[in-house]
Order: C-alpha cells, then structure tokens, then sequence
C-alpha cells in the first residue's frame, strides 16, 4: 500500500518508514539490520529516556543552547515518552550497536517528528525541529545513554525494589515476633544440633532482607553519579560547560533523587564500574533469597516425611498426577528468580570487564540484564510475601517433639562435665536408644535432678552467666 | 460485566475465568498466585507442548490406554497448540512452579477445553474429556515437562542454530578462499609477529564455527535422550509398560528426530545434567563468536587511527554526534549476545546444581535460559553474516604496508643464522628506524642477496624445509 | 655470597641466577617480574611439558632437523623433568605472560643448561645445545604451550578423572544393587510423593557419573588434537612441513594417546574452545556430583528431627561445642569443591572469550584451572566413595514408617476411580488424620478389599498394566 | 619408626600421630579422611586463627570463665599460631568439613598441646589446657571460624590491597599529570572519534581505582561485623552474655581495625552475604583492572602495524621462536589475575547461595577464594604499577600524526554548520582522501578562516561556549 508508509530522508539516504510511527530514519535502518531476537529495552527505559530528554532541553534553554520555543513542543514530545504514551515507537530489541546509539536517535527521532507536528509540520521534515541539532543538543548518545542506564536503575530500585524489599522484610519480621517463643531444634550441616526459637530463624530472614537494603544504598552515591555532560568521548565537546551540573540539578528536582554529575565523565562513559557494583549487589540480595526460599521448603517439607515443622499454605495448585500435593510453589518461583539474577550478572560481569577505550559498548545488554534482575526481585519478594511468608503455619506438635527428642541438648552440660563427658552421655543416649537423662544418670555423671536445672530447651535459646570453669 | 468470565470448578474450588480463555482452574490460579515478570515461553516450548500431547495422545491409543473417540479430539484440540493458534491460551510467565506444572496443566486444561468444545459440550465442562484422567494419561509434569524441554531445545538446535552457524559459517569460508592470497601481518599478544593470509584468519573462524556445530551433535545422543515415562517420580507409576518406548518412536517418526527413551527416568526428571551440558556447548559457541566479533573490530578499526586492515561496511547508521562515524554495530550486537549466553549458562548451571532428590524445580528457567540462547545465538550467527562478514573488504595497501614494515620478519633468519643474532638485527632496525635488510647488512650476519631469498612474505605463510641445523 | 648465584647472559643482557638452578636468564627476569601470588602449575602440567620435549626432540631427529647427538642429550634431559625430577628448577607462577612463553623458555634453558652439563659444559654456556635454536627447534611457545596444555588435560583425565569417577560408580551401584528392594518414599519439591526403591535412587547417582564419563569421552577428539606445528601465528613458519604430523605419532606411541594434528594450528592457539568445551563437562560433573553429595546429606539428615533414611558414618570427627555430633562431612567436602569447579570454569569462560587475533593469552590461568578442577573431582569422588558411600547404612525402620504414613499412595487409585475422587481421598485421610484406607471407605469410592488390592507400595515402584479408561 | 609416632586419645578413641607435630585426633583424623588436592589456607587465615584465640582466651579471663593461668599459656601458645611459627602444624587443606571445624579444632589442638607442654606435660594429655572446654571456652567452630574467616578477609584489604590499589592509583595519576597536555585522539567503538588527552585517558583509569578503595570501604561496616557469640548454633548457648562485646573490644584494641558484634548471629553464621558482598567488589575490581590491562595493550599495540601510542617496556623478556618480541606481559599477568577473581566470584556465589538453615557449609571454599582474590588483585596492581605503567612512554609523535588525520574533527563543526552537512564535509574527505578543510572549502560550507578558528585540536579535549543555536 502506497499509503501505509512515508520516506523519510537524512543525510545517509532515503527510506520508507511505516506511515503510523514517529520513528525516523536511523531507527528504520536499525529495525532492518538488527532481527536479532525479541527482547525489548524495559518500560521503566523508555520512560528514564523520556525524562533525560526533558531535562536536557530544560537545561538547553536554562544555558541559552536553545530558544524557548523549541524547547517547550521538545519537552511536550519528550513527555509523552515519559509518560509511557509512546512504547510503540520504540521498535528496537537490545541487540543493536553497544553504545545504545539507535535507542538514543529513536528517541531523538521520534521527539524531533513529533516535535515538528506539534508545529505543524509533516513528519521527516527535520525542521524547525532537527533529531541532532536540537534534541540531541549538548549531548551524546555516548553519554546520554549511560545517564539512561543510571536514571532507570535508581529509580527502579527507589521505587520498586526496596519498597519490595520492605514489604518481604516487615512480613518476616512479623512472623518472627509471632514465633518469638516457639523452642524448635536447630539445624547445622543439616543435623539436629541445639535449641533455638522459630522467631530467631525469621528475624535472621528479615535481618538478610533488611542489610540487602543497605547494601543498595551503600552503592547509592555511585549509582546517582551521571556521566551526562562527556558528550563524545568524555571531554564534553559541543556542549556548555555547565550543561553537566545544571542537566543533574533539574533531573534530581524532577525525580526527588539526588543525582549528580561524575566529575570523570571518561568513567562512567568508558566503563560500567558501578553498573557492574550494582549488579553485584542484586547477586547478594539473590543469594539472600534464595536461602530463604530453600529453608521456608526445607522446613515445610513432609507433610508427613518430611521436617514438617512448618505448613506451607494451600495455594490451590496440585501435581498433575498426584492428587492433592502442596507444593512450595512460591519457593521456586523465588529460587528460580535468584537462578536468573545470578546468570544476568554473569552477563553484566562479562559486558563490564569488555570494557575499551573511551566506550564500553554492552550497554544494552548491561541495562537490560539489571533491569530485569530489579524487577524481578521486586515481584517474587513480593509475591513470596504475601503467597507464602503471611500464610506459613507453624507446625508446633511437631517442632515441640523434635526438641523432645533431641540429642544434642547434652550441649548445656558441658560446661558441667567438660566436653569428653558429656560426648559420652550422647553416644550412650544414641546408642541405646534411652533419653539424655537417663543415659547421664545411668553414666553416674549428672544426677536427675541437675539435669532438670541444667538442661532446659527454653534457656538454650539465649547466652547465660556459665557455671565456674572446671579445670 | 457478568458475561466476561465463567465459572470452572475442579477438585480444589470454584474460580472464575475470563470467558473467551481456553484455560481452566489450574492455570487461573497460578496466572494469579505468580505476579512475577512478564517473561513468557517461547513459542517453540508451546510448540513442543502441543506436539507432545499429540504424540501422548497416539501412544495411549496405540497401548489401548485410551478410547479412540477420546484421541481423535485431543489430538485436534492438540495440533492447534503445536501450530501457534492457541498461544494467548498460554498466559502464565516462567515465574511458576519448579517443575513446569502449571504449565502442563495449562496444556492439559486447554486441551480438555476445547476437545469438549469440539464435542458439543460446555467450557469446564471436565468431562468427556478430563484434563488429568484423559488429556495427561500415562503422564506426570515432572516426565513431560522435562521431555517437552528436551523437544523444544532439540529442535531449536536441529532447525534454528545449526543451520544459522552453517550460513555463518559458509560465508566465513567465501570469504577465506577470497582472501587466500592476501598476505597480512600475523599479531600475537597485539603485537607484530610473522606474516600469514587474511584467508588463514577466516579460515579459522570457519573452524571455529564449524566445530561448534560438531560439538551440538556430539551430545545429540543425550539431548534426544527423554524421560518420559518415568511419571511421578522416575517409576513410571500408572503408565504402560511400553508407553516410554511407544512413545519415542511415534514422536520421531513426527518429528524425523531420533529421540529414544531415557534407561534412567530418575536421571532424567531429577537431574538435568544434559541440559547444563547443553549449555555449556552454547557457551563455547559464544567464546567463538566472541572472538569473531571482537577480531573483526580490531581489524577494521579506525578509519585512519586504527589497524584498518578490513574496512566495515556503511550501515546507514552513525554516531548521533559525531557526523558520519562509522561503527562496528554488528560486532556490539553480537558480543552482546555472546555475553547474554554466557549469563545463561551462569543460571543454568546455578540451576542444574540444586536439582534434589527425585525432581529439579528449576525447569522453567533452565528451558527458558536455553532456548534463548538458542535462538539469539542462531539469529546474531546470520545478522554477521549477511551484515558484516559477507560485506567486509579488505584494505589492501594498509595490508601490505604492514607487512612490508614489520619487524618481526627476522623471525625467518633464525634457522639460518640463529635467534641471537636474529635478535640483534631486529633490536639494530627497531632502534635505528632503518629495514631488517639494511641492519643484517650492516651487522655483516647476512648478505642482502641472502636476505632476500630468506626473508620472502609469501613463503613465510606455510611451513617450509629448514636449513641444515646450526650447532 | 659471590658463590652462590651465576651469571648468565642471553642477548637480552646478562643476570646472576641462584647458583644450584638449571634454570637462565629469560626464567629468572620473570621470576623477579612477576611477584604475584604463589600459585605454580601442577605437577602434571610440568611432566607434560618434559614429556613434550622429549618428543620434540625425536621428531626434529626423525626429520633431520637435529643431529641425534644433541638430540640424545635433550632427550635425557627432558626426560629429568617427565620424571618429576626437575620440579624445583620450574619457579614461576601461573601469573606471567599469557603465552606461557616463561614457562616454555624455563623448559628450555634448564634442558639445554643440563644437557650441556651432560656434555661437560658449564651452566650458562649456551653451546653447544641452544636453548631456543636447538631445544625449542620446530616449535614456539605459541604451539607448545597449548598442546603441553592438552596432553596434561587429557592425560589426567584418562589417568585421573575418568578412573576416580569409575571407582564412584562402581560404588554406587553396587549399594544400588544391595538396596534394590528397599522401598521408600520418593520426593519431589521436597515433599512426600509416590514410593521407589533406595537402589533406584542409588542407581540414578550411579548413571548420573557414568554419563559424566561418556562427556568426556564425547570430546575427546577435539581435546586429543594438538596445535602443534602452527610455531608463531599459526602458519608452520621455522618448521618442517612433516613436523606435527611425526610429532604426533611419536606422542602417540609414547603415550599409549591417540593425539591427532589439529588441522587447523590458527583454530588452536588463537583460541581455546576445545578447552572451554572441556571446562563445561567438568563444569557438568561438578553439578552430577553436587546434587550427589546434597541428597545423601539430605537422606541422612537427623539423627532424629531429619530424613533419617540413611546414617552416616561416624568418622571420628565431630563439633567442637556439640559433644558427639556426626555430620555428613564428605558431602561438605565434595560440594565446596563443586562450587571451586563451577568458579574455575567461569574463569575459563572469561579467559577463553578474550581470545584476540592470532594468539588466547589467558593460557597459563586456563589450564591451571581445569587441571585444578580434574584434579579435585578426581580425588573428591573416590573420597566421597570410599568414605561416605560405602559406609552408608539403610535406615530401614524408618524408610518403612515413611512409606506406610504417606498419603500420596493415593495416586495409585487415579487410574481406577480418577483424579478428582482420589484428591478427595487423600484430602480428607491428611485432614482427619486418618489413612487413606479409612479415609476411601468412608466416602464409599473404594471398597478396602479393591483398595488393598490397588494400592500396594512394593508394586507402585514400576509401570504396569492400567485398568480400563474411565471415560 | 616406633618412636616417629604418638598416641593421643579423644572421646571418639585412639590414633597415631606424628611425634613432632603439635596436632591431635581431630585434626589426624581429618588429614587422613579427607585426601583431596593441595590448596592449603593463606598463611594470613591462619595468623588470624592465632589472634582470635588470643583474644578469646583474653575475653574469657576478662569475663571470669577461665582462670588467668590457663589463658597465660593459651595466649602464648595461641600468638606463636599468629605470629606464623607453627604454620606447618596446620596440615588440612580447604576440603573438609563445609564448617572448618577441623581447623579450628586443629588450632585448639595445637594450642592445648603446646600450652600444655609450656606447663611441663606431654603432648596428648589434654589437662591442665583442653581443646574443648578451655581453649575453645565460650565458642564454637560455627561462630569462631567465620569470625576468623571475617577478620583475615579485613586485614588483608586493609593491609594488602587498599595499600597496593594506593600505589597504582598514584602512579596512574602521576602519569595523568606528566601527560595532561598530550593531545591524542579518542576512540569509541574501538573507531576513530574527537580529540583527548592521554593525560585524560591515565586519570579515568587512577579513578576507577580510586573507586575500587571507596567500594572496599562502602562495605566496611558489614565486613568489620563479626558474629563470635553465636556459639553452637547462634544463640550463644554456653557462653557470656558479654562474651561477643568484649571480645570484639579487644580484637578491635589489637588489631586497630574497629570489629564490631553482629547483632544477629544467625544471619552471621547461616549465611555469608557480606563475604559474598565482598566477593562482588572484588569482583567490580577485577572488571576495573581488566579494561586497565587491555587498553595498555591495545594503546601499545605495535610497533610498526598497531595503535602504538604507547611504548611497551623492555622487561628483558622475548618470543621463544620470534627474536626480539617485545610483548605486554604484565597486562597478561594482570588479565589472567581478573579472570581468576572472576572465577572465584562464581565459586563465592555458588557456595553463598547454598547457605541452608543454621549453618553455611561452604565456610572454607569461600575464605580461601577470598584471600585468594585480594592477594592476588594487591600483587598484580604492584606489579603493574612498577613494572608497565611507571615505565610506559608516550609515542609522541605517532599520537600527533592520529590527531592530525582524523576525520572526525569534522564534529566541532556540527554546532555552527549543523549535523547534517559536518557529516557531508567528513564523507567527502574520507572517500576523496583530503583534509577536513580542503572538504570544508570545497564543499562551501565552512571558509578556511572559519575552519582554523572552529576546529582546534587543543580546544577540543574540555566543553566550551557552544555558538548561537541554528534553528
């Protein structure tokens, strides 16, 4: 259909383009040569790219680089990107040129055509509105695209996953005040070992989630530094030399985050360092979860061969073939979220260390992989503390046998009868298949009744003042 | 609005459901419980899934486990799946059971759907056809999940990659036999080193290319190797005896794939050590393919200030700064990838590790992690193919100009002379900015016409008779 | 002390080197360089290296490229250190150039220092057997190194890996055999599912090592075949056209090894894949073997708030609070050695993908790494062998108990009554605390004779006959 | 030998022990159980195993639990341990039990036996000093060893690796300086692009170090936190509820580095986050260091046919075949110690996300991967300071001629002709082969006044005033 597209022209040549979009030429010719995969750049991308491009006409007009009114129909173009209103002129996956050039001129083109309609102008005419000249003014993709990067992570892990983080946290830490008297065994190297409360495992899960947090906002300082203003290679040619400091001024009264300009732009352009430092910490958090979500299964295996000492909740799932099964489910949506965060920083290790030169060029691929690995954190802390963290059941006849049952409360008479006794009172037990007590009595080595006062699952579950040393 | 879903009951409730939606209970709950990313299975695993409950359907009618009228609309219910047409059927995420569950049931509840539907009967209806009873008889998740996995990525391989790599690799070859002549100077550790061709260079990404192919067949046997069979837990509890077996044969002769039953099914639903391997030969490939897309940006980098012995093709794309700067796209957009599978391997390896006891639940995300691996590494392998490497041209007088100034051409004196005294001309040229020639002259080791027979390029690119040993 | 070093002197300078040292002066500029760390190649990679001397020298006599009396000495000499003998005159530390070009030049000087003294010439006479015109004759670093890399790969995974993992198996099945009508409950998710033997799950560990075995076995054609005879870049430059060919054969002969000419020498020392692709199936056995030492910890959790399905064996050892507490030490062993192999194969993959142009200089680290991984899988699976699977002892008692408490015998039913009815079955025995037998006749869908006769856990651990359909 | 052995005798029985070794059963026991490889612990795991007995037994005084003449004879048995004297007396390697019991049961062996023989009693005798009750007073392996684990991580980033990232920080900025004038030009994409400093270029890589010391510190609080106390299994059953408050006063009073009490010893012990943590910096690190390594080589790529902007220095080092070869051996070393770090970053996280219930078992693989990474990352930045990047030279007139011809000056024109016809001026003088200016003038689009004033080399490499904006 002769209708269906338009062709627009820029200095490297003609091409037609679908009449619906805004997109321009450098975006068409990257849709054709890229048919790699389907992966798009995240909404939270698009959006951290609308809100660059408003910010940098702003500070434009605020330096004198660009009149007013040219800056008012960019900023209302730039908007409408930001608010979401334009995914579907961003047509490009992740696998395209490493600096994020093409995502940069989609936004630049689509702004600069829309821009010019709102002038009333026909799209591909390049003027009064230019892709390069005016939207991209005072700018690189080379270090626009990065300040993307910086802008879309912080704000997803402002606004997404420690907001998640905190909810996973507070649930846990409500559980844990909950069980805050329940005497269960402990477990090391998966064997009985001595008493503890079921409160101290979750507060020990909460207290994971919450230094999680922290170690995201240890890093805050160097996630907020933004290489805007190196235009090109970093030395910020073609651009005004406070460009750098008013862009993060005005971005950080936009978004309430205290970004600021990287006084060595050739870092932030050259190499992802604190991209990579954040990935890192999303690995922690990772590895966090995932040990939450292997003992909330391991304690809730059973329901009858299993440890059972907790009831995971009926989610209305079952097997396929075993009628009725429960299944920790939402454990491994978890676990397998943590498989996947581990893997996207594998990637962003790889994409990092690559870096050369003035550019590294696995921006997409960087950016990609962490957003994904924020997001996806976000939504299984979520989902894990709402499906399975608030509706856990302790299972408290079977924790209070498992104590009973115990034979490593002979731990609490060492400090009695010295550790080569007390041993002996534990095989013994074993072997014998007879209580603690009774093996030490038959032993002749405590009596009954020093039994009773020293070992006492409820005052193992904390330090106290020792017997004197024996010597 | 009350006429926008349904109603469907199963043993675990009542649930509604958006009316137009083939999907039953099963799959309305897990679409609920799991709000975790928007990551969805290709559509090759749904494919897989299709083919897989028709092939089931023909064993149970081949074994008498099922009633032909009862095969015929599963089978047709089932061919829709395996042909795309119900894939908005297909809602739920990878983010979900361990063990890939819901979404077998989602093909099972699906399938029931609309195999009543075809028989005149109600959405939900659950009877004549039953989701668990008739559409996954014979069957659990945890051996068809597995054995779908399995399809999908065998197939993946066998019709996507392999011939990506054989197109990839074919013109690698063109392009070496081309090249055949052209003697460049060869570098080791960066540095300048003896000559060789730039047919020599292609020639061995070739190689690479082609042994990566080697090394996907070399694990064919345990890729084609399927569990299926072993239902719950590896027993092969509630199926035919012959249904494994039954079932292999009808599924290659669907799919003209030798798949064959798994002798261990415990190995193959407990562990996925197959599929870690699986990965871990699509990590090689992108080792290669890296060092492809790295070599190839070296090579042509410049125009003017780089190594420029291949100069990249115009893309139509350029730098939205700097004016007509030409870059490596398609290297970045293959390096990206490259690292993209490499963090796949990450995951699946981290995956595969926590298999336990009777069933790995990391199911989803290990198919997920390979098919995209797959399949970025198949359409990246063409993108360089048809974009950059059938495009390259080689420069020629930079070529030769390198070779005629290198140093290192001394190397072909040593036999003649010995390496110290090699060195010594080399060291002499090197400092006094004069030719080998001139310094071997000078330094009265080597007569220039014996240099000149000597020190010829063009022999040097191949192994030749030696002169009598020096002692 | 003036006695105590020597000076040698090269025609890169002169240098005083520890007096008792074979080593000169191109070993002792890098022992003074590299000060990093104290990682030294293993022993097995140093013997590789005498063993390639050795044969070099043969090859060079073969073709008339030596006299045999410098070739006899050489021989001798290299001989010394294939023997074990020269370990302490080989100082240097993975950590130096990335050819391995230290450690090739270390092999020479001490073979021409002590086959000169051999010939009655002073160390550091250089004549009449040359380091690098007699003793590297034919080759370069370039070539050598990376096929001394594969010989001492392959060599221990013939001699070490592949045997170890046989005494493994062997093991394994053999309390396979002697536990094959041991029925206990199967796990999937962790929870209680559908009943099998112990042997079956020993059985699966067992084939999980044997299909380990046939991975490394699958690439042995590519990691047999040498780039030897590429000398500098990869084109045979300095070489007779004959060489690697003979160099091969007599390798072969010496080494009972069926080692091949890589056909393409660029292919093999520009980048490593076929190493990469071994690191991936040591990376593959590290998974087999870490669900391996997970699950038996896992069974033999307790001793009695665990599985409890296997004891352990006391090893003597036990924790230094916890008198008489035995843990599943071996397994602890075995996994962390899992995760170092895992680690090292990431460093692998790393160093493999920046392979670049003519030469991979990541050598040194890359076959450090695997010889650590074979090594530590070598001797981690007869450890966990001899000390854990071997000593393992059934605890049939409670594997009974387990079994006859289940409620997912209910399975059994589906095929007789369906799914639904057994969910409801097996729901109401877990909810009332009652057994399924009591739970199916009081809701009237199976008579206690039918139930006994269909739900019989000895005959639930195989497929069998199903009833008719129920439609 | 009868005499060569001893005869010591624990609760779990009799063994033979080598006469001159301080050890006992626990630790002979566990050298014989466990034969797997040769990695031995840092020497700088055990001098910290030394001190934390020190000040345990000091705490222990300060607390009233043991008698000042026990813990006289245990701190001079425990500071020999610290002071490296009795490193030979610690014979277990990293694979043993996942806790490192058997090495902190080896240092209460070694302490109680020499503490022992100080007090005139023979070896074996266990009284007056007991490896249990006295020397391992108030502790457990399971709180102890990753103490000790914490406290060796912490010394060696302070004392090794801040102090060596120091030196090369400051030899990188002093280059900075000695080349802030040198204009040369910038590449992106590995492509020619605008102008820099090669003073710009040493400064990026002095402040990625300077950032790598600012992430060690950002974690500080979380390494420095120890979780002694936590005894068996972290509630700190058996010791002083002061015990972790005064133990971490005097560690931090010893050491000057401020240890502080975990307040969750649970998270401490069950899981390793903050060493994973850690692992992820040093990681960060490595990625850092990588592109460092790499942009030397590819900057001092040559001589004749590279970059060759930088000249390499002569280290005394050649090719075995190519005489005379200067080749960038530390940037190997270095690379090849990133790729390490990497690897061990993978084990880390493998054996962190594995952490399950009470207990991390993963303790000993973890810490030495660790000590491995900062050794290893504090000796190459060492060697790479002193032994390239002090010595490297600026090929001053090479870097004058790349400037010179670059096309890509044309980008200083774009603010004053706009994008479209800079971009015009630039393709005609690269498919013309003329100068910038000759296009410009030919063109008609920039007179040569304007051409010499707009486009300045020196001017290029800072932002400036930008023109009037062209609409």
């Amino acid at each position: 259909m002769t209708d269906s597209v338009r062709t627009e022209t820029d200095s490297l040549g003609a091409i037609e383009i679908p009449a619906g979009r805004y997109w321009g030429p450098q975006t068409e010719r990257a849709r054709r040569l890229f048919r790699i995969g389907d992966q798009r750049f995240q909404p939270e991308l698009v959006c951290a790219l609308g809100l660059h491009k408003v910010v940098c006409a702003q500070a434009n007009l605020a330096l004198g680089e660009l009149p007013k009114d040219l800056v008012q129909v960019i900023v209302r173009a730039a908007e409408e990107i930001a608010a979401g209103e334009r995914d579907a002129d961003f047509p490009l996956t992740v696998w395209q040129t490493g600096s994020g050039t093409q995502t940069n001129m989609n936004a630049n083109e689509v702004i600069a055509n829309r821009a010019n309609e709102l002038l009333g102008q026909p799209l591909g005419s390049r003027s009064p509105v230019h892709p390069n000249d005016h939207v991209n003014r005072s700018q690189s993709s080379n270090d626009s695209f990065p300040t993307v990067m910086h802008i879309a992570a912080v704000r997803a892990i402002e606004h997404r996953l420690i907001p998640s983080l905190e909810t996973l946290r507070g649930t846990l830490a409500g559980r844990a005040r909950e069980w805050a008297d329940v005497v269960k065994i402990g477990r090391t190297h998966m064997m009985d070992a001595v008493p503890m409360t079921l409160g101290q495992a979750f507060a020990a899960f909460a207290r994971q989630v919450e230094l999680g947090q922290e170690r995201l906002r240890a890093g805050m300082g160097r996630f907020l530094s933004l290489p805007q203003g190196g235009t090109a290679v970093g030395t910020g040619l073609n651009r005004h030399p406070d460009f750098d400091v008013v862009f993060c001024r005005l971005l950080a009264e936009r978004t309430g985050l205290a970004f600021t300009p990287n006084p060595d732009k050739f870092e932030g352009m050259g190499a992802h360092d604190a991209l990579v430092e954040l990935s890192g910490q999303l690995n922690v958090i990772a590895v966090s979860l995932n040990k939450l979500g292997n003992d909330v299964r391991l304690l809730g295996s059973g329901p009858r061969a299993g440890l059972s000492e907790l009831i995971l909740p009926s989610d209305g799932l079952s097997s396929s073939i075993m009628p009725g099964k429960t299944n920790p489910t939402q454990s491994e949506a978890l676990t397998m979220v943590c498989a996947r965060v581990i893997g996207n920083h594998a990637t962003v290790t790889v994409a990092g260390a690559q870096s050369a030169l003035e550019l590294n060029v696995f921006k997409p691929v960087i950016i990609h992989a962490i957003l994904e690995s924020i997001l996806l954190l976000a939504d299984a802390a979520e989902s894990f503390a709402s499906n399975m963290v608030a509706k856990l059941e302790a299972n408290r006849e079977r924790i209070a046998d498992n104590v009973a049952r115990s034979v490593m409360l002979v731990t609490a008479l060492a400090p009695h009868i010295g550790y080569d006794r007390s041993m002996e009172i534990g095989q013994s037990a074993l072997l014998d298949g007879i209580t603690l007590r009774e093996a030490a009595d038959r032993l002749g080595y405590v009596a009954p009744e020093d039994f009773d006062r020293w070992v006492r699952p409820d005052d193992m579950v904390r330090p106290g003042r020792s017997p004197a040393v024996r010597t």
